[in-house]
């Protein structure tokens, strides 16, 4: 279409916004449902739990372990018998996705629905996930099935959508994509941005822009839909508006003072993130021990739940009874679903306050512990009991083979840290134990994320404070330099536990003394202009590459000659059509005009066409095809004295998957080598390159 | 530094760490000192002549025009003898070094100091210039001055800066600066780092999470000087906090049927946005006329406040007074300084509306206009009057010759056209006109600066309310839609108009059509490995070049081959030197251990060496260098049947200054051009291509 004139681009870029606007507004009808399921679900059950506690406690847990059970069932089964790729939050996936790595089945339709029906159950079963990470996986799904113009496999596809065959168009709906499932998820729609922004390698300012106008898509539908639940029409779900944690101002004060408790929660906030980074590792490497069978994940999940549910029901007993206090605005002790004061066990005017955080959503646990003013209404004990519990509970609950984020339960486990560490100071800062929480959040979130100023957004966005500005930017800096120090961020600690090759966006400082030629390995396979066909058939059988320079030989060209660069898809196109010649002679008919565009578009995800498929008779076999009009005559093209960090830095920026490398001198062959992502990964360079180690400091 | 092992690197990271710390403290210090100045000095002049209208309407009229007279002239008198590079908002010169244009003078200590003084007399003299732009200079150029150690000039240097002689360190740092800029001037760390995301073309997270610490410090250092000045140590200067308009969360509700108001806001806010940048392109050609010379620059700054002072203190009159409202919390009237309900002219119980807009500082007008609850204070006839002065005041005062922001201006004339937007659609609106004065700001930045989503940040980080987020997103996306089916943003067309060859991240469609080959001009020079001083000398006194390819002739190697590329600047180093050798042979000892790291070290701004200034005896010239040593040997390279728009996204992407051409046939010279930033330029490809001309659609 590139040449096809004025109305083409104007259709085309008309396309783009029209399907930014439509992952916004699919992602944030998502994210809706999401809510509404989970408050929905989780709500009765509380409901049905708390009423049966005024009558008999064996009851009552019997209820709540039976429902948590069939709950994380639900999820685990969809997962590992539907879609395994929905299985854990989705970000390191997106995250690799959008490095460049394709991943199999992680854009399917079957992953975009099992993952939002697991990730009702399961957050709705009181296991310790959330619903962030899954929301962007389904964002981003969304963005990928609409930029493939539907799913081909159910036939939904779209005429008007065949524009998004290429890889950056799809790359970019992506990222719009993920930003809406953040933006959904916190109803934070800069933070969404951000997040995208730092998860996303590189950045161009249309594609900011037209993230932007996603998330903004999705803040206006979601409010919409709030307004309309608001009228009481959505069930438990319909209290709380765009903010979801609403921190009144009027107590946001601190000077000088207020200091270095903000500073010794940061470091400690980074030295309890990385190290639940190093558990969580730890955790998922003995899972992947145990998870050799449909059934054995099954068995884990159902394992973890009824932990899970024991926990929840157990802890609180242990925390005394705390008289109700008398000048509260709300009912206490409030026996249902939401509220500060749970009465669980306790006599009728008296709450119980390690029920008030256990047996609730994780929601409004995370309310609770913002909420303001309320310094008295929590013992020391009861929240080190929460803390410590919430902080395994979400390390075991990461690996289940079900849809679950890490942001909530790190959120979460944060707050309760903060306002910890509030309780221990004291009298020695003026700050309120609910500010306390907030920063412990971000600390905890900076240690175990890293990714400072889309969570600072977030942060801002949840709490709808912004006079707190420069103390979250502080914990967050605090944190993420300590953390730093240990290990890498969490979604790095899972993209390599996958094992996606993914490639850092800078070079390491042991590449400057490599040139490309140190790491070009392997005989190199080039076609001929003119190529015969059983050649093609046999390299494409014997070789895993994917793209192939062409390079004419002396009866085309004087001397051998670089023409450019071949795909592999596009030569099983080619010879999918058997639009062959006889003799090895230059076609003077224009063999494109065989083709239609469409025939060369990249294909939607999951449906690759392999070789083995494509059968061809011997007579075909020996008679040749012209690859001139189907090569890309300008493939980007290092020389082979080219310092490796430098070509490193050319093949993230420019976003390729094959360089050329040329030779030196002139005598050679036309080209020496090709790169792709393997030759720059670390672990390859330094097999070949063994005495590197030494001077590699990370 | 590069290989010297694990000591110097974490010095060197250490060091970086530390310069963003200083510019963020020192941007936030010049922030501060700005806005003390200008609280200050303007404050005192409204006092006195608030003071002075109680005893006789002329005396008044004379002090105030006197003093703004003299505050202006002061500033121009300044800009135009001591740093002419001052002028203006600064933000496209940053933004232009950013790009990679270095215009002459713009980071030097002399500019930074007339920026910050000039800057205050200018506002503090009632034009309609805002401080924002002037400090997003102040902060880049202290970023600069740290970076490059001190100004050489005047001998304040330190040698643990030296590690910073490259321009890719000094860019970030600078990047870094112009966030700290925006941080201070509005007190919006986020926003800050966003409008820097905007600013720059290519960004690494790395430099994300730089200047998002540089901005944290910006905040910790502006909230401790507040602090400090709460207790009434500073003058005029103590009210207000770190948020600067603070909105009042209760007024914010909002519902689907105020999306018609606010969208028609959005169209026509976008529609004046874009008239806007036409006006003041064309005044701004205008004065290009007018300013020959220094004494005609002073004079139109001159023309221009008196102007102004006349339409501040002349328009009121034509307003009438309002009784003063009953239930008012505030002062009415008020005498003095600031308040809503300034005196003028009235009696006792009454106000003139028209002069609480015009006869105040800009801060406090945007604080009077996004007040909430303050329909009925006034006439629809005034808002209209402010509204219409208020834009052409801003045009006019732009091109003046003294620092002059363009941000507050455009907020100022927002808020006003919002209001009246409000006013105008009354009761079909439930949203209050505070609040419609925000949006209008929102419309109008969108519709002028075209930067959404940090605008986005900084309204809401100015205004304390993320309630508002999807409707002054929705707004943004709108005016900038509109606006951009007219011209290009405001920056650009300052760059343009300046002259700065600055170059867009994207390939704009007909360059597709070409290849680098066509667009290569003029007839390449390059150096043998090992080539005479004379030869040398002749090259770089008759050409502009900066970049030589280095080829290696058949004595040193089989056939031509590429070594690399050489900078005249290194050139220049080798020629003072006179490290010569007197045959033409490749020399054995080590010629680079006779150099120190420092002698190649990129020059600060404002001194460069020139060839004429190197004197040689006809010996030396007949002697020979041995380049080799000294030559990048890793240039990236593209072949020259490449398409022009791979090239080019590859040049921004990697951030290149020289692209060495490769020939496709061995046979040829092996380099057969070079291309530099002017040769994608659109003028140079379209002088060269006219016929490309009419498929160029823009």
């Amino acid at each position: 279409w590139r040449a096809r004139g004025r109305g083409h681009i104007l259709r085309y870029v008309a396309l783009k916004w029209a399907l930014c606007f439509l992952v916004g507004a699919l992602a944030a009808a998502a994210g809706f449902v999401a809510n509404l399921g989970v408050e929905n679900v989780a709500g009765a059950k509380f409901v049905v739990t708390s009423d049966l506690m005024l009558d008999g406690h064996g009851s009552a847990f019997a209820v709540f372990l039976a429902s948590n059970f069939a709950l994380t069932m639900l999820a685990a089964v969809l997962t590992v018998y539907v879609a395994p790729a929905a299985a854990g939050s989705g970000i390191p996936e997106v995250k690799a996705y959008l490095n460049g790595v394709d991943a199999p089945n992680i854009f399917s339709l079957k992953t975009l629905i099992v993952k939002i029906v697991g990730c009702i159950a399961a957050v709705s079963s009181s296991l310790h996930v959330g619903k962030a990470g899954p929301l962007v996986h389904t964002g981003a799904c969304i963005a990928s099935i609409l930029g493939q113009g539907g799913s081909r496999k159910y036939r939904m596809t779209c005429r008007w959508l065949r524009y998004f065959k290429n890889d950056r168009d799809r790359r970019d709906l992506v990222t719009c994509g993920s930003a809406a499932g953040i933006a959904a998820a916190f109803r934070a729609p800069v933070g969404g941005v951000l997040f995208a922004l730092e998860t996303v390698s590189s950045w161009r300012s249309a594609l900011l822009w037209r993230a932007f106008f996603t998330t903004a898509m999705v803040a206006v539908v979601l409010r919409a839909l709030i307004d309309f639940c608001q009228s009481g029409k959505c069930g438990l779900f319909g209290k709380g508006g765009l903010i979801m944690f609403d921190v009144t101002a009027d107590y946001v004060t601190y000077h000088l003072i207020d200091l270095p408790p903000v500073i010794t929660l940061g470091v400690f906030g980074g030295i309890l993130g990385s190290l639940y980074n190093f558990f969580l590792d730890k955790v998922l490497r003995l899972y992947n021990l145990i998870n050799k069978g449909k059934a054995y994940k099954l068995l884990l999940a159902a394992t973890v739940t009824v932990c899970t549910s024991c926990c929840l029901f157990g802890l609180p007993w242990i925390a005394a009874c705390k008289p109700c206090p008398t000048d509260t605005r709300e009912a206490c002790p409030s026996i249902g679903r939401s509220g500060n004061f749970k009465k669980f066990q306790c006599a009728t005017d008296e709450y119980n306050d390690l029920a008030s955080l256990f047996f609730n959503t994780n929601d409004d646990t995370i309310r609770n512990l913002y909420s303001a003013g309320t310094d008295d209404e929590f013992h020391i004990s009861s929240i080190l009991v929460f803390f410590i519990a919430s902080y395994f509970l979400g390390i075991f609950s990461y690996g289940l083979a079900l849809p679950s984020g890490l942001f909530v339960p790190v959120i979460l486990t944060g707050a309760a840290y903060g306002r910890l560490v509030g309780m221990l100071i004291g009298s020695q800062s003026t700050l309120d134990h609910g500010l306390f929480a907030v920063l412990g959040s971000a600390a905890l979130l900076g240690g175990s994320m890293r990714m400072t100023v889309s969570v600072c957004v977030i942060i801002l966005e949840l709490t709808n404070n912004l006079r707190m500005l420069p103390l979250v930017m502080l914990v967050l800096l605090i944190s993420k330099v300590v953390a730093d120090a240990f290990n890498a961020n969490v979604y790095d600690l899972l993209v390599r536990l996958k094992g996606f090759p993914h490639l850092e966006g800078y070079a390491e400082p042991y590449m400057r003394q490599l040139s490309v030629s140190d790491v070009v390995t392997g005989p190199l396979q080039t076609f001929n202009g003119i190529e015969k066909v059983g050649h093609i058939v046999h390299v494409l059988k014997t070789t895993g590459h994917n793209g192939f320079p062409v390079v004419d030989e002396p009866p085309f060209s004087d001397t051998p000659t670089l023409y450019g660069l071949i795909l592999r898809d596009h030569l099983l196109v080619l010879l999918r059509k058997k639009d062959f010649i006889r003799s090895c002679t230059a076609s003077t008919l224009n063999a494109l005009n065989h083709f239609s565009h469409a025939e060369f578009a990249k294909r939607g995800s999951g449906k690759h066409d392999r070789i083995e498929d494509i059968e061809l008779c011997p007579e075909e076999l020996e008679m040749f095809v012209d690859l001139h009009p189907f090569t890309n005559t300008s493939p980007y093209t290092v020389l082979e004295t080219m310092s490796l960090a430098k070509a490193l830095i050319l093949f993230r920026e420019v976003g390729l998957r094959h360089l050329l490398v040329l030779p030196k001198s002139s005598k050679r062959a036309p080209v020496v080598g090709i790169l792709t992502r393997h030759d720059f990964m670390p672990e390859h360079i330094l097999g070949l390159h063994p005495f590197l180690f030494k001077s590699r400091w990370k």
